[in-house]
């Protein structure tokens, strides 16, 4: 275990209230202690309590330090890609859930090293980007046998595994939802629960109806796992209050929230993921993060990465958008990116720079957070550390 | 000098009409052989006419390989930063061409070597990110040293340097344009045409008006320099009629286009440069590039580095955005990157993959470009070649 000191620190994000009273505890001219993959101490870069022997220094030369990004939604394990579903949707054609069936056909048809070789690209590609920590949906195997192997696939590489057997009615299962339903909180729960941490439900028209919903949730709660949901990206439903009433730790969309949504939201400790690629890349209408915020809703953001809806891996460009087109200050999104994802996973060791949590870091290419939003698209990541090590 | 083979090419794009009938002359299983800094020969992967011996091969391994981006308009010789400017911008105030004044004060006050150290930070920055070619802009000195300084300094790095003595009007000048102009033309320009290729002008209310945008450009084009313009961002005017009537090789932003400069546009030789940064960090309508695609308008993208309406420097992101929020094709927005905007230099030894070109590529993480739009954020770059050396 390497013990790092990283100094000269021109502004340090921290998202503990107790630097500075703010959400984001920002210092400026800070300095990080970093031992056995946890932080040590934090604190003025003129004020460091130890001497830099046993160290291995870091001049980030005033550059900003922000906690990795903590991205609580993807669906990172598949086959094939859906870029002419994207042009033609980029020509006039609308997006629809049933998109997702292609990408299954796909997936059964891969084998688990061509699936394990792409999901590693894409946490190496995440990783460069800043990410630190993935939360990883099953939901393109649709079958007992393929969503066991997505779950187990997934927990490779991350402890946040979601069964997300219930992501929409496979083709062999048309017309028949709630048969369906039987086997994924039948014989498919059975298989994926050993690897999974969540559980998770497409509801909306088109997927799964508040009834199935209801029961997928309550059986994979009754198995130990949490609840979490994906709801209302398409159109209003109740959706958002049957995932708080089961107490979920997110739901995540929000696309379409009606009155009573951001009211029961706001009441919960259910936190509401944005996920500003997917209106980008759907171009669905942007959700008024801005009044959700103000009416005391917590909001994180996360990218989504599907091959259909939203092929980004860019917590960066998210930021970049939920800035522009959703009402966010810097301050509110790199926060949402981090410690909002955080909550989202129900984490209290990452999100924070402080004492005591895990040493996941990003050091960026600028003074300020604020240039995340500022320079949309330009790789700003200069390094990352994960558990402590530099891994970039 | 290098000869290199690059093979297994999933999908080229040669922007060479001969290839295919299209504009992008697209080829699959395509390989490309450089020799002496230029394109040797192009064609099927399985037709090479020669050994690879004395070649370096590379295996593009199925990935799409792409002519570099030619950005056409950039202003990254400067000081300071404006983020404090793109936080009050993003919380609700109005961009103004005011605010360039700012980032003049910071330039005049910065050293020569501070100006380089920075300008060649934001050319590794945009190689990295696939830009072989930079049009680079003077117009943050606005008086006879600074300006001089700027136009040398971007010429020690790039042959497109445009003399842009008339961005704004200084501070020192308030109320007095016209005597402003009287230096830009004179003194100004004596010492600047040397290092110069274009002259431009910010034909904009709170900029130059129609009858000062006139001298500047005829005494640039008296000098031997070619016109270009920065023309309706902010509100319509007769801007790009007056640059089209010059023969202006490009008209840049043209966010509020009445239907009369659209009819000019598609009628001239000019270039219309849509810069889709501005629009997404202003927060300003995104101009239609399908109705004037298929108006007849020729449209080129590039990103308008500067600290203030726009800092990225990403063509990638502008990509993005001009697919989503501009009615592009993929197809169109590449095009627009690397051809349209060698055509808004008038240069035909670039942005386009055939024999006698310019060995200026970019091979591609992803098996076609329409991963450009359809990954949002991703760093795609895998490979950039410059005048046939790989230099990423």
């Amino acid at each position: 275990m390497t013990r790092t000191l990283i100094t000269n620190i021109g502004e340090l994000t921290t998202n503990d209230p107790a630097v500075d009273g703010t959400a984001t505890g920002t210092m400026r001219d800070a300095a990080v202690l970093i031992d056995h993959g946890r932080i040590e101490w934090v604190g003025a870069a003129d004020a460091v309590p130890t001497t830099p022997e046993g160290y291995l220094e870091v001049d980030a030369r005033g550059r900003a330090l922000i906690p990795g990004f903590v991205d609580s939604h993807s669906h990172i394990v598949f086959g094939g890609d859906r870029a002419a579903e994207f042009e033609a949707r980029m020509a006039g054609q609308k997006y629809a859930a049933g998109g997702i069936r292609s990408t299954v056909a796909a997936t059964r048809a891969a084998s688990d090293d061509d699936l394990r070789t792409r999901l590693r690209g894409f946490l190496d590609e995440m990783l460069a980007q800043g990410t630190t920590t993935i939360e990883i949906k099953s939901g393109y195997g649709l079958d007992v046998e393929t969503e066991a192997r997505l779950v187990r696939l997934a927990a490779e590489v991350t402890d946040e595994v979601t069964f997300l057997g219930a992501h929409v009615v496979p083709a062999e299962y048309a017309d028949r939802g709630d048969e369906y339903v039987d086997l994924v909180i039948g014989d498919m729960l059975d298989a994926c629960a050993p690897h999974s941490k969540w559980i998770d439900v497409f509801c909306e028209t088109g997927a799964f109806t508040v009834p199935q919903s209801r029961r997928v949730l309550e059986a994979g709660i009754a198995r130990g796992l949490q609840p979490r949901a994906h709801a209302s990206q398409l159109g209003t439903g109740e959706g958002v209050q049957l995932a708080v009433e089961l107490g979920a730790a997110s739901i995540d969309h929000g696309t379409y929230l009606a009155e009573a949504d951001v009211a029961a939201l706001a009441a919960s400790e259910t936190v509401l993921t944005l996920l500003p690629g997917v209106e980008f890349s759907t171009r669905q209408p942007y959700p008024d993060a801005r009044a959700l915020i103000d009416a005391g809703v917590t909001v994180a953001l996360a990218c989504d990465t599907n091959p259909g809806s939203s092929f980004t891996s860019s917590m960066p460009f998210c930021i970049a958008v939920a800035v522009r087109d959703m009402g966010m200050t810097t301050a509110e999104a790199v926060w949402a990116a981090t410690a909002g994802g955080a909550q989202a996973l129900r984490r209290d060791d990452i999100g924070v720079i402080a004492v005591g949590k895990r040493a996941d870091l990003v050091l960026l290419d600028a003074p300020t957070r604020v240039h995340l939003a500022y320079r949309p698209g330009v790789p700003l990541i200069a390094h990352v550390w994960k558990d402590g090590e530099r891994i970039r």
